[in-house]
């Protein structure tokens, strides 16, 4: 017979109270084979968002802040960027300008930092990065702006038997080059957005090649729809923290079994940043509404995480 | 120290000879930290095409068989069928009109046959299929129509260390539908051909509906794209049997570790059906030139098998 593995002080970070007295019982139900809310193994399937729901995404999100560096690092062997938009105002720092980037600027901007490599070369550049780059506000590396009660979550539900997946509107490859070290996923369980490849011969040698071509935004909808490509079951635990978010939750909250539903709510002034409508991004509004009517967990950074950051 | 499983009589159906021993000295190796040939644990990524790899595909893919049922049952329900074409050849078992179907022709059947339902509408169809269905040269239930030899690598694979992926030109809800129960290969990890999904509201719940638009067709690079995009790492091992694999056994033989590349060859005509080139589909012409001059193992059905079917 199964039993749940132990549950005291699994969430250290967490404060005593209804979030993670809630966490606790469905995982400790989801394990016990004696439990009339017990989940087979195989079913045990947890998805989350990563940008503001497993680590910081403000004021920018970290792989804008790595597109920006790489556009950088990349100007010395492109010296027309100097005179041309919309590189010119990356490479100046020119936040007015930068303002004003249209979706297409972005693109540009997204093509020349992250195609026309292998996933493998882009990995290696974006290791580098997380290996040097500081996060401009907290003034550490950006892996060390993971959410250390997410990083408890993620570890209590993997010895719980369950498999987590994110799924993020982050790029894949950008998450394979750091997820499989610091969250314990493995890059099969990383669902996200992504450009076509191609395959190509380089130096005699097959090769895939990133293209500028999207071939999914996951967000929305398309989260869903991801999910079933890529999982082909439908989640029993979801945790967001946006509206993009929502979708996944209904989604999951839909199951005909027991489930369980979690927005990340930014209301932490102080420790991190207080926020319903992101400066840049998108808000947490729709989903709140949502998530009250429904009785979903509601996590206030503020008052259910004992700490925010990892020491 | 992590050691190889026991491997006496770990492949009871494959006759002693190189292929058998290529296999089990690989896997052996992988297994073992002391060998130079080890592979960590989560690098141990192994890829099997589905049709004419792990199960029969002769004379025509089961997928198509189940197409031509569904039509058939789905008749009652589209009284204009009985004089519109293509569905009026199905219908009336037509087969010199079925060879002439274009790609549009089947476009619309599986449109008709795979489209407009929720992905756990379609899984409870195939099932059903999969139940009552015959072969119709082999007389048995399809899913009696796997192969014995590779049942047995797949168990032996997996006892190992290894993940299995199926990475097929089929259909990923198709397979979805019966893998897990005879292939041991739960749904994330299965990738093959699909279309797109869209989240609709269904007796008020959400819900995704399979939809006639293409989304991949996995085959040749595609199959390598999709490795990328699905799994983000590189296989050591990959099995197919067409030249529509052979992309993906060149990505696997550019590896930098220990790799392994296995064609499985039709050329029982006693027990199976010996084919280079098959009747309506791929053949395999390249793959075989290429798996020679590159000393790949090929599979002779015949002569390296005791068995084709499960008893």
């Amino acid at each position: 017979m199964e039993k749940a593995q132990k549950t005291a002080d699994a969430l250290p970070s967490w404060k005593d109270g209804e979030a993670k007295e809630r966490i606790l019982n469905f995982v400790k139900n989801a394990a016990d084979s004696a439990s009339k809310n017990y989940i087979p193994p195989a079913e045990r399937i947890a998805v989350f968002d990563n940008d503001g729901t497993l680590w910081n995404e403000a004021p920018m999100l970290f792989q804008v802040s790595f597109m920006f560096d790489r556009i950088k690092s990349l100007a010395a062997q492109n010296p027309d960027w100097k005179t041309q938009q919309p590189y010119k105002a990356v490479l100046e720092n020119d936040h007015e300008a930068m303002k004003k980037f249209t979706h297409q600027d972005f693109g540009k901007l997204m093509a020349a930092s992250h195609a026309g490599i292998s996933p493998e070369e882009f990995k290696a550049a974006a290791t580098q990065w997380f290996d040097t780059a500081q996060h401009p506000v907290y003034k550490r590396p950006y892996l060390k702006c993971v959410y250390q009660p997410q990083l408890e979550l993620l570890n209590y539900l993997r010895e719980n038997g369950f498999k987590n997946f994110i799924v993020s509107g982050g790029g894949v490859d950008f998450m394979r080059a750091f997820a499989e070290k610091t969250y314990g996923i493995p890059p099969e369980q990383i669902i996200g957005s992504s450009a076509k490849t191609t395959m190509e011969s380089k130096d005699g040698k097959p090769a895939l090649m990133k293209t500028p071509e999207l071939q999914s935004f996951d967000d929305r909808a398309e989260k869903v729809s991801n999910i079933n490509l890529h999982i082909g079951r439908r989640p029993v635990l979801a945790c967001g923290n946006s509206d993009g978010d929502l979708n996944m939750l209904q989604y999951t909250a839909a199951g005909t079994g027991p489930n369980l539903e979690i927005y990340i709510h930014h209301d932490d002034a102080e420790r991190e940043m207080a926020y319903e409508k992101h400066p840049l991004m998108g808000e947490l509004k729709e989903g709140l509404v949502e998530a009250k009517a429904k009785n979903w967990i509601i996590v206030s950074m503020k008052n259910d995480w004992k700490k925010v950051f990892p020491d």
